[in-house]
C-alpha cells in the first residue's frame, strides 16, 4: 500500500529521482483505445522541466510503453490491448551527487525527514527519492493517454494555474468548455488573463531571485460526465479525487466548487438551483462543483488544488545534522522549481483524468459504451 | 464500494435516515481493549440532535454493539475481542411523511437528485436515506471506541469549531494540546474563544429565523503520533484523512497545516525548521500540519475541513418535478440544523480517530505494544 | 480486513456464535431489486441446524434487514434501495457455558487456539466464537438475495453433496441445469441419486453414533453466464470464487473442472474442442469448468469444494491446558454437526451467488441491463 | 483489478509474451533489505526455458531492477530501499509470427478465446499475451527477492514435483525442511525420489514426442512461520495463498494439508493432537496443512497446487473460425512445455513467499524486529 490508486483502473507510480528510471503500471485501462504520441508528448511537454521558471534539469521524458499495447494504425500511434499497459522514463539526466548533503541534514519542508524515520535511513535519499517531484512525469505519461480516451467520449479535463504567491487569476463561476481548456494549454503559462499571469511570473522570478520559492493553486474542471457517476460517502467523487490528488507531491489542501468560500455563505446563496435548460435538468450555478452526496450532478466537475511552495530553497535554512543530533545550516544546491504549482497544471489534470477514467469503468459505462 | 473506509480497520457505515436503523460495522479492530460506555454516552452526545441550534429531532442514539465485544471488567464496560464490532442505533423517531414531497422535487444542494439518476429511481428518498447526516451517529459510536483505545496510548484527537459563516475563531498557530481539547468538548458550543461562539450562535440563529442555514469550518488536531507513520504518494496521511472525510455530508473542502494560505507563501516562510528540542529532532513551527510527504513528522496533525450549510432549508427554492420535467418551487419541512458544521465537531473527531488506528495498525505499531 | 470479500459488492460478516447476534452487510447491491421472504425462508432452511444429522442447536434464523431495504409490493417482499444492506439474526439459543472448557483446552482441528495466539487470548472462546459455523447462516441471508436478483436474469446456481466419506455421488460431466438445481434444493438430502444419498447418511449417523464426525465434498455450477467475465491472473473467476469459499469454515481444498483428476490427465484430453453450436461458439466439454485464464468460457462454471470432518468431536482428544502448558485430554460437548458439508450445500450456493454478482457488477453487466 | 494480488505487498505483473517485455512492480517491500544478484539469478534459472523437457525458446531472463533498489555492499548485491521496486524482463527471442494463426482459431483450453471476447478482439492475441507462462518470469524476480528476506529471519518455502500425469512422488505426511528444500532445488529434475523423477521424465518425453503435453502436481511448504498469522474468515492464509496461485498459468486445483483427501476421513483421524513438545504447543500431526480458522498454527504450512496439462499442443485439435463462425483444425506450433507443472515449482514457492511475505507485513511481524 502506498504509491497506488484506482478500483477498476489501478495506477502503480515507481522510481526515485535519482534512481534508473521512473514510471508507471495502468491495469484496468479498456481494451482497443488509440493514442496518438505525437499529442502525448505535446501533453508531457507542459510539465517538462527546462522551460523559463523551471528547474534546470533537461530530460527528454519520452516514455517507453512496454506493455498493455499494440502497434496502432499509424507510426505514431499505439493501441491499449486491455493488459497492464507499464510505461518506463529513464533518468537520464541523474545528478545524485547534488544531493548528497540532505542525506544527513533533511530540507525542512520536505520528505527527506520523514522518510529517514520511516524506513530507518534506509530510503533512498537522492534529491527526494520516490517522493521527489520528477515522479510526476509517469504520471502525465499514463493520465495523458487517459485524457485522449476521455476526448473520445467527449469528455474533458482541464487546468489553469488560478494563484500564486497570492496574486489570484480565478474566476467565478468558472465556465469551463473544451476550448477554454485548448486555449490555456497553449499558452506559454497557463492562466485565463495574461496580464495576471505577468504578474505572476513577475512574482516567480522574484523568488528564484532571492533564492526563495513561492506557492500557488490549480483549479481543474471535468466537463461532460453524465450525471449519476459515483457513490455516496467513502467512495464519493470527492474521495477519489483528493485520495489521488494529495499523493501529488506539495499538495495541502483540495476544495470542490465553492470549497472553503462555500462555508462562509447561507444555504439559500450556496444551494444551486435545479431548472429545466433544453428539455432536461440542470443547474443554474454550480456552486457544488458539480458533486452533490459524493455523486455527479451532470454539470462540471470543478475543484481547486493548493501547492505549496517548493521546499528545496539557496537561501539557508536551519536544520539538523541527523547522524549528530546537532543543529545544522542548509543551503541547498541542485535544481528545483521556484513554484512546483506551475508545472503541475497538467499534473493535476493527469490525475483527474485517470480518476475519471476509473469513476466510468468503475460505473460500467464502458461497458455500455462497446469498449 | 462506497460506504466503507480502512485497511487494516474497514469501517463500513449502513442505514437510511427513516428506515429501521442506522450502524457501523469495524472490522480489524485490536482485541483486548476494554471502552467505556459512559465514556462514549458523553463523546455520542455532542453530536445528539435536540440541542439549542440543531435539528428538533429527538433520539436516544444509544448504539446496541451485537457483536465484536465480550463483557468488561464494569457493568458500563466492553472490551474488544478481535471480531467485527458491529453497532446498531434504531431510528425511534423516524417521520418519514415529513419528506414525501422530496421524493418528487429534490431538494437543491441535496443528494436527492443525483442518488435518483444513479439508482434510477430505486433510492430510498426518505430525508436523505443513505445521504443524511444521521448516518453519522454510527460513524461516532465505533469513533468514539477509537478515541478511547487511542488515548490509553497518549495520542489525542481533538477539534473545535473554526468559524461559521466567516466569523473566525482562528488561531495561527494552533497549539493543540490534551487540555484544550478537553475544555472545548466540555463546552455546550465547541470553540476556543467563548466570546467568539457567542457570535456565531447569534449568527446561526438569525440564518435559522431566515429559514436559512450557514456553513462552517471544522479544525481537528491528532496529537502524540510518532515520527514516520504513513506512507508516499496515495496512501499518504493526507490522502487517507480527505478520502475519509470527504465522506462526511456536507464536506466540500481539505486542508492541512498552512493549506490554501500556504500557496500565498513563500518556501522561506512555509518551511518549519528543523530543531534539537529535549535532545530530540522536532520542527520550530507546523505549518506542514504535521506531515511532509505524506508521512508524520511527529508534530500534531492539523487540519481544516469546510462544512457548506445545510441544503435543506425552509425558504422558497427552486426546483424541479422529476415526474414532469417540470419547474417547481419547494419550502422544504422538517426538522433540519442550520449549521451542520455546529454538530460535525466530534463527527471530524470520530473520523480522524479511525484513520489514526487504522494508520497506527497498518504500521505495525500495535504489533509491538503488545496489542 | 479479514471477514469481508467483494470489489463492486463487498460483503462483511460480524457476530459470534454465542454473542448477541450474526450478521452481514452488502454494499453494492443494484437498487430496485425485488426479493421474496418467502424463498429466502425456504432457501435458509436448508442450512438450518434441527434437521435429522445436524446439531440439535434449534434457532429460527430469520433475519431481519435493518438497512438499504424499501417494502416491496407485496408484504412479503422487501425491494433493494441502492445503499448498504445490513442483515442481522439475534442468537436466541446460544448456550455459551456449553463452551467454557474450550476456553483453556482448545479442540484439536479447530481455531481455538490459532484464534487465542492471535488474539492473545482476548478473543470470544465461546463456541467458535466468530469462526463458527453459524456465521453462515448471515452468508446465506445475503446470499440467498443474490440468488433471486440472479435468476432474475437467467443465472442459476445450485450445489449437491457430492461426497459423504468417500462415497461419491459424482457425475462426470456433470450437466448443471436449473432443473436439475431446483430438484436437489427439494430434496431432504442433497444429493442426485438418492441410493447413494441413503448410503451417506448412514455414514454420517455411523460417526455420530461414535462420537466422531464425517468430511464430505460439495460440488457446485453456475449457468448461464456470458462469456468474457473475469480477469487474467489474481483477479480470474478461479481466484474471486476460491478466495471466498476458503472463507467458509472447514473448507480445505477447492478446484474447478477436471481439477486435480485433470492433471493426471493428457492436454489432447483435457482441452475442450471449440464447436459451433446452435450458430454459436460452445466447447465439447467443459475439463475447464468454465473458465479458461480466470475468465468465463460461456459455459456453465464447475467447481468442487472439499469440507474436512467437524473438528468437535465427542470422542476423548488430546489437548493442552492454555493456562498451565500442559497436556488434557478433551471430550467435547456441546450441539454439534456431524457433517459439516451437509448443511453447507446452500453455504456453497450462496458464496457462489455473490461473487457471481460481484463478477457482473465490476464488469458493468448490470448498466447495460438497466439496474 | 487485475494482475496484482497482496495487502501491505502489492504485487503487479505486467507484460505480454510477445511483445516488448514482461515485468512487474513490488510496492511494500520493508527497506534495508540486501539481496544476492547470483542467488536470484540461481533461483530463476529453475524455471528457466530451453532446459530438456521445456520450451525450446531461449532467454536470459535477467531482470532489471530499475526502481526500489539502491547499490549493495558487493557488486552483486542490491538493497530495497522502501519505495517500489520495478523488475523489467526484455522478450528478446520473441517471435510474433508463430502465433499469428491463433489469432483467429483459438487454442482449446488456451485464454485465446475468452480474451477475445472479453476485450473485443482487441487483446494482444501473440503466443497467449499476458496469459502466457511467461509472465510467471516477473514473478519469480520479485519471488525470489522475498524468498531471501524470508530465509535471514530462517522461514523457508520449498516445493517440488509431487506428481505427474498420475505418477506420483507423494510423501505423507511430508516433513518440510530448509535441508530438503535445498536438496530439491539442487536436482535437475525437482522431485523428492528420483527413480520416480525418471518415470516422470519418461511420462513427459512420452506426452511430446506424441504432440501432446500431460498435466502435474506441485506440492509446497512454508517452515518457520510462527503462530497467530493471518485472519478468519475471507482473508485467512487459505483465501490469500488460493487467491494468488490460481493466477499461476494452467492452475485449476488448491489444497491445504489433507485437502480432498480429509474430506474422506473421519474427525478422530483428521485432528492433529495438540501436544507439548520442548515445553512448547504443537500438533502432532499436521492434517489441517498449518491453517486453523484461516490462522497458522505455527506448523508448516502445506499446500498442493494442480496443474491441467499445456494447452497449446502440436496434435490436431478441433477449434473454430473467429471471423467465420466455422469449424477449424488446429495443429499449433511454437515452442512450448510439454508439462507446465515442472517449470511451475519455483513459480509456486515465489507466489508463495510473496505471500507470506505480505503476511508477515500486514501482522505487524516486521515492525518489531526492526525493519
Amino acid at each position: 500500500m502506498a504509491s497506488e490508486f484506482g478500483y477498476s483502473l489501478k495506477i502503480t507510480v515507481y522510481g526515485q529521482s535519482h534512481g534508473e528510471a521512473v514510471g508507471a503500471v495502468a491495469d484496468g485501462l479498456p481494451a482497443g483505445e488509440p493514442f496518438s504520441l505525437e499529442r502525448l508528448a505535446k501533453f508531457m511537454a507542459r510539465r517538462r522541466p527546462g522551460a523559463p521558471l523551471t528547474t534546470g534539469r533537461r530530460e527528454p521524458d519520452a516514455p517507453e510503453f512496454v506493455s498493455g499495447v499494440l502497434p496502432g494504425e499509424r507510426e505514431t500511434e499505439l493501441v491499449t490491448c486491455g493488459s497492464p499497459l507499464c510505461a518506463i522514463i529513464r533518468n537520464t539526466d541523474a545528478r545524485p551527487s547534488d544531493y548528497s548533503a540532505f542525506a544527513d541534514t533533511p530540507r525542512p519542508g520536505h520528505a527527506d525527514y520523514t522518510a529517514y524515520v520511516k524506513w530507518g535511513g534506509k530510503a533512498d535519499m537522492r534529491g527526494g527519492g520516490h517522493f521527489s517531484g520528477r515522479l510526476t512525469a509517469p504520471i502525465c505519461a499514463i493520465g495523458g493517454i487517459a485524457l485522449q480516451i476521455l476526448e473520445r467520449r467527449d469528455i474533458y479535463v482541464g487546468a489553469h494555474l488560478e494563484a500564486v504567491g497570492g496574486i489570484s487569476d480565478a474566476r467565478f463561476p468558472l465556465l469551463p468548455t473544451k476550448q477554454l481548456f485548448d486555449e490555456i494549454a497553449g499558452k506559454a503559462f497557463p492562466v485565463i488573463d495574461d496580464a495576471c499571469g505577468k504578474a505572476m511570473q513577475k512574482a516567480i522570478a522574484e523568488a528564484a531571485a532571492e533564492l526563495d520559492s513561492i506557492g500557488g493553486i490549480v483549479e481543474c474542471a471535468i466537463v461532460g460526465l453524465p450525471a449519476g457517476l459515483g457513490s455516496p460517502m467513502f467512495d464519493g467523487v470527492e474521495s477519489m479525487l483528493s485520495r489521488a490528488l494529495f499523493g501529488i507531491p506539495a499538495v495541502k489542501g483540495v476544495e470542490f466548487g465553492n470549497g472553503f468560500a462555500g462555508s462562509a455563505s447561507r444555504g439559500s446563496q450556496n444551494n444551486d438551483p435545479f431548472v429545466i435548460a433544453g428539455g432536461k435538468i440542470s443547474a443554474e450555478t454550480n456552486n457544488s462543483g458539480g458533486i452533490l452526496g459524493g455523486i455527479t450532478t451532470g454539470m462540471p466537475v470543478v475543484f481547486r488544488v493548493a501547492f505549496k511552495p517548493t521546499p528545496t530553497i539557496g537561501k539557508p535554512q536551519r536544520t539538523v545534522y541527523l547522524s549528530r543530533n546537532e543543529p545544522a545550516i542548509l543551503e541547498a544546491r541542485g535544481r528545483h522549481d521556484p513554484c512546483v504549482a506551475l508545472r503541475a497544471v497538467p499534473v493535476v489534470e493527469a490525475v483527474a483524468a485517470l480518476v475519471t477514467l476509473d469513476l466510468l469503468l468503475s460505473s460500467g459505462y464502458f461497458y455500455n459504451t462497446n469498449c
